[in-house]
């Protein structure tokens, strides 16, 4: 999906460049999330069911802005549980189920670049631009 | 201060009053922070003085930017360790000192509206814009 599909209205704000689409949403009842919460949260597929949860976020120091999730998929790609580093706008909060919905495929995660904490990574730009080009979502620094 | 107070150069960006300027950042070493170490990750005043530490983030969920830090300043008051919600906007990242910068004084600590978790507040937007006019910083969600 592209950034495009952004149609909020009202105090969900912008924000996005790169993601997260609001939908219609108004102001849930809780909008807000503590960061020590968020580990765990569910994150759905596009039919509804549990595909995996949320193991951290990336937040870049300086903006304040969440640019990737880990996502633990158990199970979903059957390869038993497995961790893949996420562009936030592929995921969407969806107030209903209480969590993230994405339209990730298994195919679509086998295929993709990694990138992680265990090769230092993060700071490669080069491949967190491949990772961005391959979801088909504009990198969070906007160039 | 108004965030325009803000001198860092080079790769540290702007950062904020609500939103995430990218400025004319290049990409510092690690640009990135992983939500479940934030926790923890020292505040210092204007004189670089250590004057506490971030707690936690509060993080609106649907545009995944952070909003607040939960900042504990243990001593700084002088009335032993005390959390206080801190609009993003007055923290600083300062790639020099791995922590965030504020300006905050204890008086203005003391005198702020209180927003936090035992009461729910979270979901209060008008508590939320009382915060945001005592110190001086543009409300997230941008009305």
């Amino acid at each position: 999906m592209a950034s495009a599909t952004f149609t909020g209205t009202g105090d969900t704000g912008s924000g996005l460049s790169t993601g997260a689409p609001a939908g219609t949403a108004t102001t849930s009842a809780h909008p807000l999330i503590e960061s020590d919460r968020v580990e765990g949260t569910s994150v759905y597929g596009a039919d509804n069911t549990h595909i995996g949860s949320i193991d951290r976020l990336m937040i870049e120091k300086v903006s304040g802005q969440v640019v990737y999730a880990v996502v633990s998929f158990g199970g979903f790609l059957g390869l038993g549980e497995e961790s893949f580093t996420v562009p936030w706008g592929k995921l969407t909060y969806d107030t209903d189920l209480g969590g993230y919905k994405t339209d990730l495929s298994p195919d679509q995660l086998r295929g993709a670049p990694s990138l992680g904490r265990d090769d230092a990574d993060w700071s490669d730009r080069d491949r967190e631009r491949d990772l961005h080009t391959y979801y088909g979502v504009s990198p969070y620094w906007g160039l």
